[in-house]
């Protein structure tokens, strides 16, 4: 079985963990290369321990590389679309984390290249290999519940990122709760037409001057008829908080967390049982590991990408429209913001 | 112990339950009389049956009626308000269903004759004496998880009301979500001060020649600075889904559906648990109880009404509020009604 | 309707019970009078508030009474087989808490005092009629799983009884593990033919002076080829552990307890959850209930027992022989015993 | 840092299991070679595609290699001991999975082998290295919740094994509840001394030619005074459950099964939940992982075996003296076997 040749671009946190996935079990992925500008000697010795050979600092000459099938694209977002637009041009396949680019028409630009190289663009919105909310979707998708009422998602981080961070990140609707909004549209089977949202600064108030939130509620409205709602908190001090959950017609699917263990613990001052798993990489390990073995298969096998470009845009779309709504406390229609 | 000499106005269903409730399971309570204008023999043969010896059609006889102490209101709504106002005047102790009117003017007359009458008054929010829900309040009052950031309500009933009853329900809000609005104020601990509303037509294509809605998500912002949501449906067909939640600076309490039984059957096909209990008589059984039992302990010890005038009245606000937002498509704040 | 004119034999804490019961929760009932060789002014105070007039000491003077239909033996163990032989004699229907009595002779004797006179006899085991274990029942009774393979009843007490309590209480097996020889028959649907027991002295070393023990393991063997197991401790800190989970051919059913509410409160400790709800008063509270409401309609409607006779004699039998098992070390045979 | 080179002594399922693992999943371990008396192309292909290059039919090669650090002994059972005394002669660290073998004097020989040579030796008893058994140990050993009193361990397979297999697989308590006696000693913290147990054939008829059982219940007593029960099915048609509990002085740990997913999905027909995970390869996935890791640095570090030779030896006993005590009808001390 041939094997697809692949090249990580940006070795950060995520880029490590694709990779070691990619290394470790990901059948039919063979990682040769990486590029990271800021290349030094703990990323060569690291990326030899886990057998890959080439180091680069300079992603171009990867992209350039006639030997190179693929990319996996997990440098600064800032970085994103030129890596599409180039990567694309080059023929090759593309895996990119979310979001592309917080700016829409970089985004469309990018997509257009794509489009016009007829390559693979897979978007690193991770949840949709989750086993739980997975269930919930092929659960609607089925139709044995009739259609969809009711959409919700509670998407709760276990502490706050520093304000250094989110000083770059964008907000938080376009920084956290842009994985909600692509789970909305996954779970509903239907485009999200309309969005208000509210926030409040409960943790950290030093977000005020940053323009930020760190809790929020938004609630849509479906193509479909159908409502939905997200629920952000920045610190769940219980940890990871994932929960989906869709009302339907004839019935309710939803998904509770997965526990670090199935243990209670009886005693004269109640029952206690374990909390979430802690984090993304703890929640999503699994969905991690089946992301990238999906991308590698519509790649050698010429399958249509499980997120395309457009599952990139629309949350970036959505996000743009929850933080307009917010400050300008009124409902916005997607649809304000695609004439833009 | 001296006992509470009660007469009940309106022996519907609501009224008869909460006969049944006086006369067998709440201590120091004596169900004396009824008034129901439309008495006929099968309320006397049943009245006679539970030890209520003295039926009449006019309530205003026993409200005049200096052996009497106290009323149960349970008659239609639009009779609330001037019961309260003649009962008050009558210095009777006066528990009254919900709503106390749907008309702003008719409740702050009503809520101002209790007060000049100094008697005590008992709105039916029921559901602040189910287990479940005070046990969330209470851990949320107690201070330990910190201050609430988030107020979840998911209330759905198990099937829709015919059109009929819709016709004249005042509308979901007033009729339904009304009951929510309670909870809110209840487990937040603070008022509502800003209310957005998206409603929708899911199940009964019916409801739009009447200009009401049957799936709605409400969303608020309470005066302490916390966001709060209810998801409404008008029918889960899997029984009534009443569930719970605060999010709070150092954790998160909620509570899930009382289930029919605990049992588990698992087979090949799966594993099969219990449904909710299918409705308010059966899930609110207790709590019914315990809401009269307070009543009876306020009036015979002179405590505060356990849910007074105000609490009778904010919901009222929270609906209209809510209305108007899902109406005029913007967020509305509670002070633009009170200023009406 | 006709109701059923009830006398109550012994006034003690489970008696006062049944009366509350028959008194406000069971239709067609009428408690007309009891009897208490200890009668004294509280009792008849708390007679006269329940609406019972007449107070006896001699129950041989209800008994006699024609205009009284039934009996409620709720007195000392050692008055049960007389009580009933009595009764039956009279040609009075006969609720009787268990156990009839700790001698085999006795109790036959008294069956046949009931099987002459042809009067219905119902035995306490009141978890026959408790929402969960039913469960387990009808759903085994049902066939849809196919033949039972494994009956598992685990029984804990919230805590020890005392010494006092447990010199005159027959031991473990007779007065505890008897409730759940009697739930091994009723899951099982099937006789009792063979039993071993080991049993421990974990928490009160007193218990060895008294040749008792307060943790146990009973297993036994079915007529229809199946096993069982009980476990039993005497102090479960954290409440009343009452779980019961037949496995079968296609699947298996189980119950877990109920508990005090369904909250779930996530913090940085863990995840706390309810105790279950805290001993037999509370567990067992709607249990007691349909158990005398379905022994007043048996009465009343000539239909057979739900607990009869033989229900009342083979978990003495499998008491006996538990405990002859764990003094002699070997499994016992029932036939063993009713060979005696 | 040095890696522990491995040689893997039979490449049949649950030697390729490890060897993915130690490929994949184990820092510091090098599998460097394999024997496999039935080697045939597939088996080289397959190494050869996890980085195996060695492949040899006799395990004496391996085993007298100097370059060989340490062996996994995946064989069948009626080779394990002899290889442990040739490895251990050849002062390799010794990974060996369960049953050592079926014979005491045999087991004894190899252990005796172990300890001269001063080697380290594991037994292959996965379960200790489960998330949640191990957390119930962990809270047992803790103190937290005093001493133990009831152990309890349910194991039942998902489906029953083929006749064939049967024959030469010792009978379902050295075969199957061997895990379950390993259990029940490490939740406990103390060897078992005596056994009764029940055992029916239920599944298979079958199985009565070949002198099984398929259905079986265990009770035993604990050195500490604590009591314990396993309940075995060979048939669990809802998937392999795998559940432990401890009952002690101030509480009760337990343990529920692995969940496919975390869905329920409320219809009218009830809730439906997953199943357990389907059998010990998916039950005990990161087990495996957890074991040969914990291997791997107990051999580079020279730390005591998680799982020594005494571990090994106490389940054989425990199942040759329940075995003796179903057919013999009464209770098995074991040290009536061990001094055979």
């Amino acid at each position: 079985m041939k094997k697809l040749r692949i090249a990580l671009l940006g070795a950060g946190r995520i880029g490590k963990l694709h990779a070691d996935n990619l290394v470790r079990s990901v059948a039919n992925a063979q990682l040769v290369a990486l590029a990271d500008p800021m290349l030094n000697d703990d990323t060569i010795e690291w990326a030899k321990s886990i057998g890959i050979e080439r180091c680069e600092k300079d992603p171009s000459v990867l992209i350039a590389d006639p030997d190179i099938d693929a990319v996996f694209i997990c440098s600064s977002t800032a970085t994103h679309a030129d890596l599409i637009r180039e990567s694309a041009a080059a023929k090759k396949h593309i895996f990119c984390e979310k979001p592309i680019d917080h700016k829409l028409d970089r985004i469309r630009e990018a997509l257009k290249a794509v489009e016009d190289a007829g390559v693979l663009l897979q978007i690193g919105f991770v949840r949709r290999f989750d086993h739980n909310h997975k269930k919930v979707r092929d659960t609607v998708a089925s139709g044995r519940l009739g259609k969809p009422h009711i959409v919700k998602v509670t998407s709760r981080d276990p502490e706050p990122q520093s304000a250094e961070y989110v000083k770059t990140s964008g907000g938080i609707f376009i920084d956290m709760t842009i994985h909600d909004f692509d789970m909305l549209r996954y779970l509903a089977g239907s485009e999200v037409v309309e969005v208000f949202a509210y926030g409040a600064i409960r943790i950290d108030p030093e977000l005020e001057k940053l323009g930020d939130v760190d809790t929020a509620i938004v609630t849509v409205k479906f193509e479909n008829g159908a409502l939905g709602v997200v629920d952000n908190s920045r610190a769940a001090r219980y940890g990871y908080d994932q929960r989906t959950e869709v009302h339907c017609d004839k019935g309710c699917v939803q998904v509770a967390n997965d526990l670090i263990d199935t243990s209670m613990i009886s005693t004269s001052d109640g029952v206690y049982c374990e909390k979430p798993t802690w984090f993304f990489l703890e929640r999503y390990n699994q969905a991690f590991i089946d992301e990238a073995t999906a991308f590698v298969d519509a790649a050698l096998n010429g399958k249509p990408s499980p997120v395309n470009g457009n599952d990139g845009l629309q949350p970036v779309l959505i996000a743009l429209a929850a933080d307009k709504s917010m400050r300008e406390g009124r409902p916005v229609k997607i649809s304000e913001l695609s004439r833009d």
